[in-house]
């Protein structure tokens, strides 16, 4: 951690305010006039003007007339009748995770093998030499022959570059004789690992596809990713974020090598948006938080002072740890990855390193745990100044429902998780449990703060999509009628602020972003429609026309920007 | 008060237990099947079906054929598509006033003074001989002599019967001789009231037309309403509240002759809803109370332990108390109708009594005052016990919003008055203090409870209305589009949880309605469509099909149900 050795947070801010300290009189100034601009400040909710300087910070707001004559040096712009509102900030998901999967190849809905290699083909092109090419997609069901296909196919092309292609359903791989060659164990003979499968041929010899458990063989002694991979990974998914209108987002979990490769960005102003990083464990980043002091740089868009924990697993594949067993696996109650004596002692130190956490909890169980060992943990003095988060806070017993607003915990939940779950949860926990299930109203009515996101890549990373599932809780299609679970629909309003104002405070961020008030940064997105105006349904399809970050667009529809020059 | 002597609360509720203390194997029971049952019951939401007894005792809820099996021998109701919701209740209305409209001649849209006569002559069959005939509506501007009518046009066909017709605009009226010989003071000669005319021909006697302040010179000497009408006009009134939906009104403002009424159509059983009544000020009512005890009926029926005040006027009439001047009058700051140190004694003497204050206050001036007072009266001990509540809460100070909550105050507000007043709402207060106006959203957030309502006879006494108004905060014409302060709409669950669970917490009554539960009051709604799944724009037109109290039917659409025989 030498060469970027995170630096006190007091320092930092110092450093920042002293860059900051442009003369007023030297500061252009810009005034954007629009159909309105939704502030989120509750006591100016709604202006049709805003002005603000060279450095990004915000000036004014106020009518068009009264701005442009307060300004007449400015410059302009006019967005005619669209509507502005705070950049969007997605309070948990993972960049890399969604800049991986941009740098993989694309094999599905391909017709024979031979569509697969030649697709491959043209995406190795881009690709640095020796670097492994991962790709996802393929179902042999599609070609002629539908035999499973061997690593021999893959060698003809590619007889050095590991070569590693997941099947359409995830379930199993597909890899190349120089892929293979990276595990130590000798993969011939006739043993198989627990829970998976190598296919063989009748010699014993590996034909290349490997099944569930197995995968793990090759993904395992895989080499890490190099920093440029890392680097680019990072690109792609902020670059995926401001497409979107994010101009933040809450990084739900970051190893010591991510941090650095954010910091080289950083460095370069490469980041177009600001990135709350969560480090991602009980390891080696929070061993840094807490020797080197919380980490913010001084371009002001990256910082990390918070830990990512994970209390159990999920719903879906019933290992969300559970009070009761599952409604639908009655010998089943899911598992806690934490013991909880484990969780007190990472939390015990956490607080002592004056570093917020995080914890994923899904199962009514997994967040009971993690209520108890942060009220332990927090004990009665001031706790909400801590700020920690349960992330996804999906099943809760109706009990401790209410315990997490007096203990000031943040519920940073994903409106989309709620509608791609709603086929199946209630047979997950039964109708008794789903009622504590995704229940936003009922937190929000206890008092419990909600950040929201997205969990991209698991959802995808268009926060209009969560404000559509937030406000109808319904899917693509609007079903079901009504919404499912209507009473704990949240209002355009209450969802807008959830991706803003409460995602910033769940970030420490609220005296910078969140809401546009004079000295605040000029994070803004411009829609072509009013998501306070236009019926809910709609929000699926808002027009972002574009974002921007201090004061600079760093997306514009029909001609993407990139990083902003700062 | 000797024949209906408040008994103490206690008393009457060990006599009304007493009462139900019927053999279980006695009870009939009846199961209620719907397309679905919304039961405001946040731990189970949903149900298809509901049982409750003969004595209207809620029995349980669950899926149409587990109650089924379990009540074989059960009566039953099966609604078909249609939506239950526990019955609905205007946490603030004027029954009386509601009623008394009503018992008015309607001459509006009159061509002639020939047709106002018609109707009046219509009018007065159905009036007992000598009683008053009210009307409104007149506007001789319709009519083809635009000149002002006279007492000699009404005499000609009611020489004996007062007749007192208000204009259209409310600011004149048009009497009879017989109406005009309640006043002692001699009409006729050349003086005028303060603020008002009495319109005289040449020789100075009265043309039968008085202005403003003067229409006060009859009002006030008509003789006080007789026992039948003032029961006639509770008993239209409640009878126009359950054609809409509602089980229960809290009448705000209630003398102790208007309770005596009550108490006589109580006794009778002719109450078909819940009435809460609040005693109408410092008087013999709230004396009633500090000497009796807290009041409720043994019925159920009908309950008195609040006092309703007035901290100041209307907002429209710029009557309400701003602690700055009115934006649109700027030498106004409107008016407090009782002075601090008043509002302070009485409140200590309600205190001292265990009556609950529910003070009318609209201007921010107003509001503090009133939170100021409730701080003060009631201490540092559990305030939020006493559940002290703000009718209207219309415009309040930014640093006032967050004191309620604390205090356990209520927000007793009607939705519908922000639709009726978003047109000249902002002229009055200007675009800073609106924000602070019809606040429902912000008080929520600071964990304000709301209990909503209508105001009848001000504005409708449709809770439709009310929840259209709620979410989406437009009027009929859906204008302005997207809603008037957006940030501020309820959800549909909300709303409908403000017109029962929350309107019953006010009225201390949530462990007996207000949500559908065993061992609550079989209070409900039959409706057409689902509200919590129909657009928000849709509500305004929701079908009531019936309203049942206590498991009997006060009302079915094409069919009015009377008072249940209870």
């Amino acid at each position: 951690m030498r060469a970027c050795k995170p630096s006190r947070i007091a320092q930092v801010i110092a450093l920042s305010l002293a860059a900051m300290a442009i003369p007023a009189h030297a500061a252009k100034v810009t005034v954007l006039t629009a159909g309105q601009i939704h502030t989120m400040d509750t006591a100016h909710p709604r202006a049709q003007a805003m002005a603000y300087d060279d450095s990004g910070a915000i000036l004014a707001l106020g009518d068009s007339a009264s701005l442009l004559a307060k300004y007449p040096k400015a410059a302009r712009i006019d967005v005619g009748t669209a509507t502005v509102v705070p950049g969007l900030i997605d309070a948990h998901g993972h960049v890399a995770g969604l800049g991986l999967a941009k740098l993989r190849a694309n094999v599905v809905d391909t017709r024979s093998k031979a569509e697969v290699l030649q697709r491959l083909r043209e995406f190795a092109r881009g690709l640095p030499p020796d670097t492994w090419l991962l790709g996802r997609g393929w179902d042999q069901n599609d070609w002629p022959d539908k035999q499973f296909p061997t690593a021999a196919d893959l060698d003809a092309v590619f007889p050095d570059r590991p070569v590693w292609l997941r099947r359409v359903d995830g379930h199993a791989a597909w890899g190349n004789t120089a892929a293979m060659r990276v595990v130590k164990r000798d993969l011939e003979g006739d043993w198989q690992p627990d829970g998976g499968q190598i296919l063989r041929d009748t010699q014993g010899v590996p034909t290349g596809v490997f099944v569930d458990a197995a995968m793990d063989l090759i993904e395992a002694a895989m080499p890490a990713m190099d920093e440029a991979t890392a680097e680019r990974a990072l690109v792609l998914g902020m670059q995926s974020a401001v497409e979107h209108g994010l101009t933040g987002v809450h990084d739900a979990g970051v190893s010591l090598s991510q941090l650095h490769a954010y910091q080289r960005l950083a460095d370069r102003r490469a980041m177009p948006l600001r990135v709350y990083a969560m480090a991602d464990g009980d390891g080696a980043a929070l061993d840094a938080l807490c020797k080197g002091g919380l980490y913010r740089h001084a371009g002001g868009r990256l910082e990390m002072r918070a830990l990512k924990l994970y209390a159990d697993g999920a719903l879906g594949s019933r290992g969300a740890a559970m009070l009761e067993p599952y409604s639908d696996d009655h010998a089943n109650r899911g598992l806690l990855l934490m013991k909880p004596e484990e969780l007190a002692r990472v939390t015990a130190r956490a607080r002592e390193c004056g570093v917020q956490v995080a914890t994923h909890a899904i199962g009514d169980r997994g967040n009971r745990e993690v209520v108890e060992a942060y009220a332990q943990a927090l004990g009665k003095a001031h706790p909400a100044e801590y700020r920690w988060r349960i992330e996804h806070a999906q099943v809760l017993s109706p009990e401790d429902l209410p315990r997490l607003a007096p203990l000031g915990i943040i519920a940073s939940m994903q409106p989309t998780h709620a509608t791609s779950d709603m086929p199946w949860a209630e047979d997950r926990v039964g109708p008794q449990r789903i009622v504590g299930a995704y229940a936003w109203r009922q937190l929000r009515d206890t008092g419990t703060r909600l950040a929201l996101g997205s969990d991209f890549p698991v959802e995808s990373v268009d926060p209009r999509l969560g404000l559509y599932a937030a406000t109808t809780r319904s899917d693509a299609e609007g079903t079901p009628l009504g919404g499912w679970h209507p009473e704990e629909k949240l209002t355009a309003y209450e969802a807008l602020r959830g991706f803003t104002l409460d995602a910033a405070y769940a970030g420490f961020a609220e005296s910078r972003v969140g809401s546009l008030v004079p000295g605040k940064r000029a994070d803004f997105v411009v829609l072509a429609q009013d998501p306070l105006a236009i019926p809910p349904a709609q929000l699926r399809t808002l027009d972002v026309q574009a974002t921007y970050v201090d004061g600079r667009p760093v997306y514009r529809a029909g001609g993407g920007v990139g990083a902003s020059p700062r």
